[in-house]
Formats: structure tokens, sequence, C-alpha cells
């Protein structure tokens, strides 16, 4: 192997990254919010980027990959899944960042994704996907090719993306950043929100982050935005929140503006039982999560639409992976997003534009994001950005924006270390608790 | 894209060579059988190499595809599916060599490769497989990358085959080339043949190609090997000639031997009968081909095995989907083989070597073939070829040996220019005809 494709070193940066208070059925997103940033540096003198989650027990794992991966080829990705298992240091040993805990939280969903059960396979193919993008980074960049191109080749030049729409408040309660947008907490404020992202983007598609109010109201903010902006694609999202019989209420009521329902309820067999009285397709990000979930989900005709995600699935090669299992089974692809900066964002872009079977807006949180470690903020026109053909992944890292986030991450006492929404709703409402209808 | 990496012209080379007379449930291979040589050339003046089956049918296919490449770029793969599927010229037309039907033969299966009914999707993925071969070796060779590294990189240094043992004559009825093997047509001969095969190229596992004999001649066959090499992997293939009961007695009488049974009925039900009732672990080529059959197929529980195909499945990254897929599901995964050459053999070598969950020694009818149209043959050692970490796929093309072998096909009346072993075998012996167990 080439000496210039083989890595030298890997940096690790944990940052904290501001992020608004979006309100979901979790919490509310804490004031910053921790991501990782993955450096690959090779011989040659190339650095590869990949960002993923940035709470602890990602870095207890990140930490030993680092270490093992000098010495092996940026082409050796295949490998790196197994490299993951060899060296992940086990259950809670190492970690010295208080949030060892590998089970379900009280809602039966973990706060880092919003993605079921946390396993310690889940959390190793979140850090191996942004080893594996990295990698891909590097190697592109080393070999003069854009990213898609190592992945087969692009089949669209732009992709599309949702607009996210969530419920907010205008502020942090206990301070933090401050932005412009003000609170949406009613179907006018939603329908606000929605016009800003169209006018600012020109998003074709809107995302309502549900389970944060009774389903009449969320049903009616969805009116208010099918009234405003008819005949567009739109979505809702309560993470699970509800019933069997209150998902098909909503259906019923929706069938005629939604384009899919995303995780109306909780569990394989709820939501199986849903799509079996509903036309509306429905989607997911929490039931199928992992390839070991796919065969029961999809006998069962739980989910008509999965909502792919590199740093869910193991990366960029794992996606494409998943896109040919929802092709043989006939399910939909569309793509999830948690808050991300501009790395995963073109990594999502760059995967996107290689599935010809992707046919729904991907949902993105970065219009949400008023900081970013990339030097050239991406733009959305018409909903979409063009997917890039530089080498590589086609950002380039702002090292001082990433020295600023990580001092951020250095400076924190711990408790905003480790994303946890319902602590952050927990310090503004003592008395609240998660709500299923 | 760089200049170097578009494709300038691709060059299609039917040729026929000379095949053994192969025994199996369709009849006797012919003297000659085609195959084509794909060549892609970029305008950086590298020549990439593919290889497929030859037959009209396939040609017909690939020649419009041929004119569709230039100006595209050899790592665009993924949008050679569409492309081949636009360029299609439809049954039937076109088709001057006699052999456009795209209906099953009276076996239920095709002579080119015993993969259940021919469609016209199948015959565009066995054509695509070689384009999408061609151009991971022309990509390969302008980076100095082995197709290996661009597959995500190999995860072992090696690939192990297995012996493919055949019923079969000493020589052509009606003359061709010949060969010091001699006839095999019961259990000594089958040995005998085993043994060379053991000595010449250390072969572990032993695969009997059956289906030619009644079942209890084959399971005299299996059971001398296992009296001769103990302990040894073996496999029986009668390419489902067998009824259900058949199969569940050959399974019951063979249990202690069988590494697995491969296609001994005919048909996704009846396969999952014979698995119902035996522990032998069914292993198949025949009832899944395609991912439209593998729904149905896993559900079912008709087999515990997939045997590969790259030319089966559209190409080195289909392969790796259909890897994905098994995984997901449990399934094994295995190797097929057909007739064919070092080009072949190369691609078969590289993407088994990325393939962590491949766990089955590989099928090569290589050995058999005294022909080749790449300047070195690939020498087994222990019954493992090294995977090249050479640029491409490794292999050179030998323009004396393709000419000459081009010359053989120009020179042919159109009698051996579509494989048809029944047709060889109705020419031997008039009263023959298919025979069920
Ligand atoms: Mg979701
Ligand atoms: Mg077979």
């Amino acid at each position: 192997m080439d000496a210039k494709l083989i890595v030298d070193e890997v940096r690790l940066t944990p940052i904290l990254i501001s992020d608004p208070p979006l309100l979901n059925v979790q919490g509310v997103h804490q004031p910053y919010t921790p991501r990782l940033v993955v450096e690959v540096i090779t011989r040659g003198g190339v650095s590869g980027l990949g960002e993923t989650y940035g709470d602890g027990v990602y870095l207890d794992l990140a930490r030993p990959l680092a270490e093992a991966l000098p010495g092996r080829a940026v082409t050796d990705v295949n490998d790196l899944f197994a490299l993951a298992e060899a060296t992940d240091p086990g259950p809670r040993s190492g970690s010295g960042s208080g949030s060892g805990d590998e089970g379900a939280s009280e809602a039966g969903v973990d706060a880092g994704g919003l993605r079921g059960v946390r396993t310690a396979d889940k959390l190793r193919l979140s850090v191996v996907s942004a080893f594996e993008t990295a990698c891909l980074d590097a190697l592109g960049k080393t070999l003069g090719l854009p990213v898609h191109a190592l992945l087969g080749g692009k089949v669209r030049d732009s992709v599309e993306y949702s607009a996210y729409l969530f419920y907010r408040w205008a502020a942090h309660p206990a301070g933090g950043p401050v932005d412009d947008w003000g609170a949406a907490l009613d179907p006018a404020g939603i329908v606000a929100q929605a016009r800003r992202f169209d006018r600012a983007h020109g998003f074709r598609s809107f995302k309502l982050k549900g389970g944060v109010f009774p389903p009449e109201q969320e049903m009616a903010a969805i009116r208010a935005l099918a009234e405003e902006f008819p005949g567009r694609p739109l979505r809702l999202d309560p993470n699970g929140a509800w019933s069997v019989e209150t998902s098909l209420s909503v259906a019923r009521e929706l069938k005629d503006v939604l384009e899919y329902l995303e995780d109306p309820a909780s569990g394989t067999d709820a939501m199986a039982e849903v799509a079996a009285g509903t036309e509306v397709p429905l989607a997911t990000n929490m039931c199928v999560t992992t390839v070991q979930e796919i065969p029961e989900a999809f006998a069962k005709g739980a989910v008509r639409i999965v909502l792919c995600d590199h740093h869910y699935w193991g990366g960029l090669g794992r996606t494409r992976e998943l896109a040919a299992l929802c092709r043989t089974y006939g399910v939909g692809l569309s793509m999830h997003s948690n808050t991300h900066l501009g790395i995963s964002l073109a990594a999502m872009t760059q995967v996107a534009a290689t599935l010809p079977e992707l046919h729904h807006a991907c949902d993105t949180h970065y219009p949400w994001q008023t900081e970013d470690i990339v030097t050239t903020r991406p733009v959305f026109r018409d909903g979409r950005l063009t997917v890039s053909d530089a080498p590589g992944l086609g950002v380039d890292l702002d090292r001082d924006a990433l020295a600023a986030l990580h001092r951020r991450w250095l400076d924190d006492d711990g408790t905003l270390r480790d994303r946890d929404d319902a602590a952050a709703m927990h310090a503004a409402n003592p008395e609240w608790r998660p709500r299923r209808w």
C-alpha cells in the first residue's frame, strides 16, 4: 500500500456547539450539545474529517480506536468494525464522564438520538461512522476524488432536504446562546417558522417534531401548514409518544396531507398495528435503527420508510447496504438527522447522492446550528444542496472555530458533556415528565 | 472529473473457450463455451477488464451499453444499472444469434448457469457485472489501488476455493479439445479426480456436481470421498433434480459428512420443505439468484447459505450488498462458479477478500479450463489464492490468446455461440432426457 494512504495520526476533538431550545418528547435541547470531530491524518499529510456524537460513552470508544488506527490504510474501512469491537474497553470501564448508562432511559429511548434502546453495538457503529467518513475523506483528498465517487458515483447532482420544524422556546431558561427565532408553541408559531425556512432556504417539504403537545394541537399545526403550503410534503414525528389508538386517529385525520407519519407509536409491534390500520406510510428512525431489527420489522410490515443515518448505521458504506436492504424488501428510504455540523452534512449529502432509492427529502437540523467548524457554510437553494465534486467531502476545517468550541468543552464542568434533554427540561420545570398520549 | 478517468472506448470480444465434457442435470458441456471479454479503455490509456457470459442474448445487451459508456467516468458504477436498462434493445430485437429464448428451458432452468428462469433482468445484471468489474479494474489501475481497496479493503490475505468434481466423459463424442483426466463415472472415478485436485492445488473441500446419476450412485461417491478424505468439507449439488422425499433421504444418509447440500430440490417451496426436515444446511444458487427472490426464500427458511456470484448479482458492489442481506438475515454465504477464465477468477478473489461473512470455500471451475486470456495463470496453494495487491484486478490481458479465441468464435458457424448442454447431450444420445428422482 502506498505510504501516502497510511494513517499517521488520529486526532479526536470533542466540542460543545450551541443549540437552540428545541422541544421534543424527551425534553428540550441543552444550550450546548457535544459533538466529536475525528481527524485521520495520513503519512501523505492529508487530513480526513469525520463527525459524530460527542458524549462520554462515544469518546470512551473513540479513544482506543484512534490509537489502533495509525499504520493502517485509509482504504481499510471494512475492517473498522472488527477493530472497534477489538478495542472496545467494555461496559463502563474507562468512563469518567458520568454517562456510562448503557441501558434504556426511563422513556425506553436514549437521549443521544431517540434511537431505541442504547446498546454497545449502536454506540460502536456511531463511532465507526466518523472514522469511516474521515478515512474516505482522506482517501478522496489523496486521490483527487469526491467521496461519492468512492461509493460508486453520484446518481443526482443535488440532494433535497426538508425543513425541520420544532416547537421551541425563545430562549434557554438558564441562559445560553440566543437567536432571533422567537418562540413557536402553537400552529401560528410553527407556520411562521416554516415561512422563514421556506424564504431562507427554499425547502419544499416540512417535518414537524411532535410528541410535545397533545396530538390535537400538533394536528392543528399540520393542518395550518397544509393550508399555508398546499400540496407540499408534510411529516409529523412524535418519537413514539402515541398509543396505537391515538396514532390511528391522527393518521385518519391527516391522511390527505401527510407524506408520511414518523414513529407515531413505540416498538415494532405497535408500529405494525398502526401500519395495518392506515394508508398513511409509516417511517421510522426508532424501531429500525440497526440491521438486527430489520427482519422482524419488515416481516411485520411495521414501516414503509426507513430513515437512514450514517451515524447510526456505521458509516457511508453501511448506509448504502441499508439502502440495498430496503430496495430488496420494497421499503422506502429517507434520511434522519440529529444535531450536527457541516462535516456530517457533507457526508450526508455525499452518500445521499449515490442512492437511487432515496425518494424523500432528507432531514437536517443544520439550519438551526449557528456555529460550525467548516470554513464555508453550505447554502441550500430551493431546499437542495449541490453535491460537491471537490476531493473528499469537499469541506475544510476552520481550526480557530474548532479550537474555540473545544475550549468550551474543556471549560465545561461536565454538566453539558453528555446531552440530556430531560435534565435540561427538569431544570426549567422540576414537575416535567415525558408524556404519552 | 479527471479526464484520465473518463471512458474513451469499450471493446467487446466474444470468445469460445475449450471446455471438458463435464456432465450435469442439463446435459454435457460443449467442447467450446462462449465468454465475453469487456475492455473499458480510459482517456488515460488504461484498460480495465471484465468477463461474463458470451451467449448471443448477452452480446445483444452488451453492445448498446458499450456504445453508451464513452464520455462517462469509470467511477460511475452505480449508474450502470439504469444505463443498461435504458439501452436494453428489448426482447428479441437485434438478436441475430439464434438464441433469443428468454423463457425457461424444458427443465425450468436455463443453460447459461442453472440459475432458475431466465429473465431480462438477470441477463442485464450479468452484462453489467462485466462492465462494473472493468470500470473498477480501470479505476484501480489508474489510482494504483487493488480492486479490493476500492471495495473497502480486504479482510483476508488469501481466499479459499473448493475442488469442483464432475462426472465426466474422457472426451467429447464429436471431437474437440482433449485432456488427460479420463472419464469419471463412478465413485472410484470421482475419488481419483479428487485426489488429483488435492495433489495439484491442495483444495481442502470438495463439491460434487450431481443430478447426473441416480441419487444412490451419487451418495456412494460422497461416501467414498468421505472415506478417502475424512473430516474434509463435502458438498453435493444435483441442481434441483430431486423430489423433496429424495432430498430428505439423501440428507438423512449423508448428514454426518456434508458441509451443505446444494439445491437438492427445485423451487423455493420444495427447498423450504427439505430445509424443515433436515439438519443439513441447504445452499443455493438456483432459488435465490436475484434480490427479488430473497424475501420469500428467507421468510420460508428455504436456504441457510446463498452462493453469491458477481456475474449473477450485477458486479462486485452488488455482491457486497448480497453479503449484507445475508448477514442481516443470519444466512451464510458461499460463492458460485460457472465456466470462467482468469479475469473472473481475479474478480471473484478480490470481492471474496472483502467479505467477512464468507465462511465457506468458494466454487471455481477454473482448474478445468486449459485456456486463458490472462498472461499468468493464478496458482492455488493449499486450495487458496493469494489476494493480489497489484493495481486493479491484478491481471493482464494476453492479446494473442484473446485474438485466437475470438478467431474461434468468428469461425464458428453459430452452433457453439450459445451454450446448450442439452443439445450437446442430444447429439451424443438422441434419447437423452433430463432426469428427475
Ligand atoms: Mg424521527
Ligand atoms: Mg449450484
